[in-house]
């Protein structure tokens, strides 16, 4: 289904102007009681008409015995009834014309095989009708706007509605709570609240892209354990990204113990955590590590305060706080360049004589108190040219509140100003919230602003790059029933004809006629490889014989490997002998389908370091030839690439089309299910060669 | 001056019955004000001394014209006059008997030539009379118990005091403020607060080692930017840790602009900071990057709530919160095992069916609120073998508080109990405060209690290691004031008489003979190296030659190499030829007494690593084998020493004891100011050797 037509089908549901509740509740704590109770007190604009059959009136609104009963058009019905009264409820409100469904009830795919059966059903509904079906499993949806509380989320307990430009999806129906009473708490204010569920029809891809186009939402965060159609997902990050709107993911399962946890508790196995990260970074997303990051990040992009590039400018009332502010910095990778002459001259007129005009800027407690030189102070900075952003410190100082806030809104007012955050030790909370009112961040340490900031920034940085080649991925294949991993000769043959990488110069011997015919051709020096469908990681079993420099001393490789395949009994095919080629650089390259992302190219340092310290980079397909060298150049090991300390380096451009031809190749060749290559060499003679190769095909 | 001694004089200051104040203002909010507006407002529980010419009564109480005419004990007179009258003050203060000074006037060696001079004078006051000086230029001290406030800060204008158990010592008055501030307000209290200023007598080390052996004091909190008598500090933090106190540390300077900051708001040089780091790690000092993680980690060590060992069991109401907890714990170094069979049997039985046995464990949100078979879930896991420590998440739920804080308190008291820490998402202030009342470490999210328990569990495990060999390190020698670099000939042959390390078999062939006689005695395979003090870096400017086969082509080599150095004028010494020893393992080692630190050993791994990632320990001599094997297992690269895919191992504990034995030599010859052998390998024969060496000595 395409992503517009499921956005509209969710909008009738997030939008909803008549919401019915079935399995309708007088008492207010109950599943079937809360949506009605919280409406009823927070004023939603639209209809409310409680279903059930057992009452005439239910929290002093008219009741209906049956959805068909109500009369009236339906845009949500909730349901809140038992596991096995929800089919016949939802297929009953398709033939009144209920617009969608919000089911809160659980026993589906959480619950064994009778409910994964129930839930099948569900699906099966979903896709006949046409109409959207959230959950099931799942706390519903918040629309602030219209005050719809289609959820019976404890979170509404005690809290007013604030509303606001920051959205939430999430696939944790708890973790959705925790957000909007955060949200709604620190008064940061809330646009729409989706909980996913079970995930029968509207996944958090679709509510992602609802999001992306709502005009309300101007921060989107979102927890996710699994993605299942990345495609959609990829599509809806995309479109996020196009509308400058950050998406704040919280991505559970990092670690071993939790990737299992995952699995055991939603029901779909988490893929593996790296590849999610790459799938992230390569789509805008900007990953948190948990929802008071989320929101420290949301609020430097509601106030608009994120600054266009890495250079802070720090000023600080405690030297100290100041140093301490430059560290976290260029811990988190961001800058505090020193000042040039103009900045200086500037900055040692306003300050005191026993500050010196460098960054960070120590302007002791005593200048905060003369306002005219610190707001002279604040300008020299907001003015220079060596920085993107500034970052003040203030530490307790309660009754300059006003005055700084007056100053900052001053500063933003005027052309030149940079973005400012504050980081205010101590301050009272009353003190803060006067600020934040005034959309200034405010932070109450230093290490969650400059991570905040940090993570923002890199956020505006993804959008100032040109948009990867393609959003679209090709429809996937579906799951391969059998496979195949080639032997290295045949698994080269296959890659010699895909373009792109070369291999080495060889001759193969041939273990019919084990005649040493073929042997004068063999290049020198050379190395000999037993050729086997049983022996594909030769070189620990003694399969490899390296660095032969005659002939002679080939032929007795041969005919050794020859002799290892009898003792051990192995069907051999023949002997590989290739040349050795000379280079310094080695390389690993991988090409895979990945079971949720699809497509997914993995190249990096080889060697030891492969599993001693892994120095790899990913790339989701398709992608062309400058991202895979962008790729490249962010390895650790990139100044190797680059020529390092005597050592030749390599036309990195030149290597990245190499392996951009290789992967568009393997896009375009749907039997190949995986390629490695281990190791990659640039050859002295700048040839990209695969020195070992394993291909791993459908089988017919 | 002895510790001991410190200590006693600095005892007399924070102990003081008696306090006069120099400068005493009727002013509340002047310097010379606020101590004793303070002191009156809190009950301090001494008598308090107004000095002041000028004026026969003081906020209310008899003021004297000058120490000498107070006529009774004084154990402390905080002097907060102008700078120039400040050694006059000190001298009639120290004739009129005066226990100590707390001076919090600034304009000392802060601000020029002029207070440098004026600090040296304070200086010789105090070595001359052995009376304690706190100060210059700092914001004083605080002692919670007498209610002693002999300060300035702003800290104490809206606090009441919360006597506790959580001390203080800072080189910055504001972070000191800060600190003070937070303490008091969050509840966790105070025992003694240090400022130490310019440090003209009193320093951190000896706050520290007074706090270390203070018995109101149990955890203690530390700002630092540059430590000055480096052997009193590790004396001081030794002690700290023998008595189980933890001392978590703020340094500042990591970055570069920190660093240079650092340097020009404090006056003092912050050393590298990879040195601090490697200091704190060694003498068991937590490391913490803000405020709010110093005042998380003690939260834990003051309720007694830390872990024995790195392994958690994890307790959820949401199960995608206990994945992220799970995540977070193995993100810092932290395991989640899994349970055994008894524990998954007795979890069974008290959890209800739609919950796994497994860790993390989802007890979902209605669990909690079953209190027998809550309490029954966290016996069964407080009783598990498999875990050191339990972590309960909790979001929202205000209403089950009181029976949560119940149940935990029954679980600490039965035996077997284990450390439990609480997250607490969206708990409300109220909530968390009375859970925090009755000793239950609570936090407002997860990664935050996470890598509080994380950082908590590594000191606590610093302290079962046994002590390091030695706490003293030998008086340090003056700094050189000449030094000479030997070539490499001549650092080896100095290196031979150490002991520890080999060198390889080598001739030497002299300039001055340019005779092939000795080339005959040449191992082969060979590389030959020019010997020149004017070309001590020879690799890059051709001065090695490597793969020397025979005898034709050592000499060959020779001649060219004397060759160069006619050719680029060089004083040229002779050429050696070495053996060319076969090896797979390259390190790099160095010896240098570090100016802040004392002697110093750093060992890594070598090859390109070195300066594309380094991956390097650090140590503090003197050091033993087993510190020294510690490291090397340590590094990154540790996998590589151990035996690695197919490549030999090397004996670690071997190499261990050859670098002790260097680094055991390096300490006993103080005319060695530094060694550097790049590379040190292990020969396949076992031999440890230094392929190249420099080492530089005082000259005469």
């Amino acid at each position: 289904m395409s992503l517009q037509k499921a956005r509209e089908r969710l909008s009738r549901l997030v939008d909803a102007q008549s919401v019915a509740i079935v399995g309708a509740s007088d008492n207010p704590l109950k599943i079937g009681g809360r949506p009605i109770a919280y409406m009823k007190r927070l004023g939603y604009r639209g209809a409310l008409y409680p279903v059930n059959p057992r009452q005439a009136e239910i929290q002093g609104l008219r009741a209906y015995p049956s959805l068909s009963a109500i009369g009236k058009p339906v845009d949500m019905a909730i349901v809140a009834t038992g596991a096995d009264l929800v089919e016949q409820v939802v297929r009953e409100g398709v033939a009144a014309g209920v617009g969608g469904f919000v089911i809160l009830t659980s026993g589906f795919a959480e619950l064994g095989e009778a409910g994964a059966e129930r839930q099948r059903r569900l699906v099966e509904i979903a896709r006949e009708s046409g109409v959207a079906i959230l959950g099931p499993n799942c706390l519903g949806l918040v629309n602030c706007e219209s005050r719809l509380v289609a959820s019976f989320t404890t979170a509404m307990e005690e809290n007013e509605f604030v509303s606001g430009s920051f959205s939430f999806v999430s696939q944790s129906g708890a973790l959705a709570a925790y957000w909007l009473d955060a949200a709604l708490r620190s008064g940061i204010g809330v646009a729409k609240w989706i909980t996913t569920g079970n995930e029968c029809d509207i996944d958090v891809a679709a509510a992602l892209d609802y999001l992306a186009d709502d005009p309300q939402t101007r921060v989107i965060g979102m927890y996710v354990e699994d993605i299942k159609d990345s495609r959609a997902f990829r599509r809806a990050a995309l479109a996020a990204a196009r509308k400058r709107k950050p998406v704040l993911a919280i991505k559970a399962g990092r670690s071993a113990a939790g990737a299992a946890a995952a699995a055991s508790h939603t029901g779909a196995i988490a893929g593996e955590d790296r590849v999610y990260q790459a799938f992230f970074d390569q789509f805008g997303l900007c990953r948190v590590g948990s929802l008071t990051e989320m929101l420290d990040v949301a609020r430097l992009f509601l106030a608009d305060a994120v600054p266009d590039g890495p250079r802070l400018g720090i000023v600080s009332v405690s030297g100290g706080a100041g140093v301490l502010l430059a560290d976290e910095a260029e811990e988190c990778g961001l800058e505090v360049p020193q000042f040039g002459a103009a900045t200086r001259e500037a900055l040692a007129q306003s300050l005191p004589e026993f500050s010196k005009p460098a960054n960070p800027v120590d302007v002791t407690g005593n200048i905060v108190q003369n306002a005219p030189m610190f707001r002279k102070t604040l300008d020299a900075i907001a003015a220079a040219p060596e920085i993107d952003g500034l970052v003040l410190f203030i530490g307790l100082m309660h009754s300059i509140a006003d005055t700084l806030a007056a100053a900052l809104e001053d500063l933003r007012r005027r052309a030149g100003g940079k973005p400012t955050t504050v980081v205010w030790i101590g301050g009272r909370p009353e003190v803060i919230d006067r600020l934040r009112a005034r959309g200034i961040p405010v932070f109450g340490d230093i290490p969650e602003a400059v991570r905040a900031l940090a993570r923002a920034i890199r956020l505006r940085r993804f959008w100032q790059q040109p948009e990867p080649k393609a959003a679209e991925s090709a429809e996937p294949p579906p799951p391969a029933l059998r496979t195949e991993t080639l032997i290295e000769r045949r698994s080269k043959e296959r890659l010699r004809t895909l373009g792109g990488i070369e291999t080495p110069r060889s001759v193969f011997v041939p273990a019919a006629t084990s005649s040493t015919e073929n042997l004068a051709k063999a290049p020198l020096p050379a190395v000999a490889k037993l050729q086997s469908p049983k022996l594909l990681h030769k070189t620990d079993a003694g399969g490899v014989v390296l660095n032969l420099g005659s002939q002679a001393e080939v032929a007795s490789a041969v005919e050794n490997l020859f002799r290892l395949g009898r003792e051990r009994n192995l069907p051999v095919e023949g002997v590989l002998v290739e040349e050795m080629a000379s280079f310094e650089h080695e390389l690993v390259l991988g090409l895979r389908r990945d079971r949720v992302f699809g497509p997914l190219l993995v190249v990096g340092r080889g060697g030891v370091e492969v599993e001693l310290a892994p120095d790899v980079a990913m790339a989701f397909l398709p992608i062309d030839a400058a991202g895979i060298a962008a790729r490249l150049r962010s390895l650790r090991s990139a100044p190797l690439l680059a020529g390092y300390r005597g050592r030749a380096g390599i036309d990195v451009d030149a290597l990245a089309r190499s392996i951009a031809a290789l992967a568009d190749s393997f896009l375009r060749h749907a039997d190949i299910e995986e390629i490695e290559i281990n190791p990659l060499v640039v050859a002295r003679d700048g040839r990209v060669l695969a020195l070992d190769a394993l291909m791993t095909v459908r089988s017919a």
